[in-house]
């Protein structure tokens, strides 16, 4: 039995618990986690069909069936052509189902226009969110996922280590996006998901689109960059000054290192997700900074860059061993600068294992 | 009025023929038609709410507010905080309307998880695709976005006639898409979207995932490829030999690009959209590879890589003045290799005028 027959297996009882009879997957990070799958996302319909019981199928434009027969071991294809309707395709696939009051958890991040074709096929279904089945399977990962998971975030210490070595002043945010993405790739990541520096007042925005503007000396310039490995990602932020260290920088970069120190230390299982945001802004705050963290502390990632746990204040369940998030407190002093610090951090019985390891302390580049 | 208040104003129209209440558009190619911001994808909701008549708003997380303000010159914003429930601020939003029968476009793209969310929300509420509003805005470009499309299809062809100075033999796949990505963005575009290769037996394959392959003498590669300039995608497909060409090919190769000839020659404004197939397809046909042309003749690109027009035999709507979609026909034999050649078309007022220009003649390349 596969891994990915073995996870459609766990599926499936999920699914019987949740009471529902169908799972819609479209290309997506769950199709890959059950089917191993990565395709198009795309307006032409790939659905893997799992019903709670029995035999998957899915369901396919015929051109590119050839592509999908190598993983089409435990399930069979139902193929439309070029000019079909392809929720025809689904209605074969259901047979008298169709016409039956059956509950479907479709993909969350599956395009609305499906959703809107599968409400309209089957109008006796209900539908809910697919999550409700793959989020409690993926949130806790397997061994051969934190091998990957392990390898993408070094793949991150590797690359930011030798771009660190390397002077950014007069460079705009876009050559240092090119630059570190191509040293992420160098190191051994698939793809890069995101290299984004964001320099001088631009690092007081949490999320800044880079552009044009020209590192120059005294600027602080805010790194957040994520490359993917065999589906998986890496998350990793620093902040470092360019020449020469603003006013206040040392102070507001002490205090987010101690709340990221404070958020990775309390991770044991079994306490509430809530306490890791909980840590940093206490921490945050009792040093007089509370009003510019100005987002929750993290996020789960592993198949998906955002992926549950997501950790805010409110979050009450239970930290498990295996689970993946990152630990990204920051401060942004509106129109000056901002200051994150981010690391991948596992959940293992020991506690938090930080799954990056480039350097914490304070750089200052030429 | 800037673009982006007059295209508004134009939806608005449309909603009122099409009955529509209320477009609800997040992150997505729609939202950087209507407003101009590009926004992550994410599990924090982010919602453009355009009303038929008054004033629009955007729904969005706090923490990004500053980075909206110098685009809300006509809408105000309602913002959430981390710990707020986010349909919430929505039914702050709509005010009464929340509780009446209102008929709303959603976003095409807009994830399931959303959908669902709002049909929670608004119990009595009707959701249809948002395209009926914002797919004939889109269909036609407008002169300022024929010109981005242009300069994107232009980066295309100055990174393949570099591209193709370059010996390629012994090489991998991924190799070369490293290569060819990195001559794309250095000829001007902003991002790359897709710089595939496939080699040898693979490219019998319409839709291949790069990989380790190592090309050969011998091998046809087939490329496409695509970038992004400003919002705008570009999309192009060569075919190429290594050292020299395997049996059968110039006659394939010549078939082929016949066909791609015959289909751009007969786009005139009013004539079916599916006669630009139907053309392609009866030259492959007539020479006798009919069964090996696997896929519709192409689709229409702009702000998205793959939009409306549909290029199917079955199309029967016309053709109009501003249309941009890809030209593409191909031949693929099974576990040999595949022909296909790509360009990005633009319908005139004379016709039809491809935007890439790059050799389509044999090359043979070392």
């Amino acid at each position: 039995m596969s891994i990915y027959q073995e996870r459609c297996a766990e599926a499936q009882e999920r699914m019987a618990l949740e009471g529902l009879d169908y799972l819609f997957i479209v290309p997506s990070s769950d199709m890959l986690y059950l089917v191993g799958y990565e395709g198009h996302i795309t307006e032409r319909l790939t659905l893997f069909v799992l019903p709670v019981q029995g035999e998957s199928k899915m369901v396919l434009p015929a051109f590119e069936a050839r592509r999908m027969q190598s993983l089409a071991t435990f399930f069979s294809l139902e193929t439309w052509e070029e000019t079909d309707d392809p929720y025809k395709a689904l209605v074969k696939v259901l047979g008298t189902d169709a016409m039956r009051s059956i509950r479907v958890g479709v993909s969350d991040q599956q395009w609305a226009t499906f959703l809107l074709g599968f409400q309209e096929t089957l109008p006796k279904a209900r539908f809910v969110q697919g999550s409700r089945v793959t989020g409690p399977l993926r949130i806790a990962k397997r061994p051969e996922e934190i091998e990957l998971l392990r390898a993408a975030n070094r793949f991150n210490d590797a690359a930011f280590t030798e771009f660190i070595t390397m002077p950014m002043a007069g460079m705009t945010e876009r050559q240092l996006y090119d630059r570190l993405a191509g040293l992420m790739k160098k190191h051994g990541q698939d793809s890069v998901a995101f290299a984004n520096p964001y320099s001088g007042p631009n690092s007081s925005l949490p999320h800044h689109i880079p552009g044009d503007r020209v590192v120059q000396e005294g600027d602080v310039v805010l790194f957040d960059f994520g490359g993917r490995y065999k589906g998986y990602y890496s998350d990793t932020s620093r902040t470092l000054a360019v020449g020469r260290t603003p006013e206040e920088f040392e102070k507001v970069y002490n205090v987010v290192r101690g709340a990221q120190q404070a958020a990775s230390d309390i991770k044991k299982p079994g306490v509430p997700i809530g306490d890791v945001d909980i840590a940093a802004r206490r921490y945050i705050t009792e040093a007089g900074y509370g009003p510019h963290f100005t987002h929750r502390v993290g996020h789960g990632l592993g198949l998906d860059e955002h992926e549950p746990p997501y950790l805010t204040s409110d979050n009450h369940e239970p930290l498990k061993v295996g689970m993946t998030f990152s630990v990204e407190p920051g401060v942004y002093l509106p129109c000056r600068w901002g200051v994150r610090i981010e690391d991948t951090v596992l959940v293992s019985g020991m506690g938090g294992e930080r799954l990056s390891e480039c350097t914490r302390e304070i750089q200052i580049v030429s």
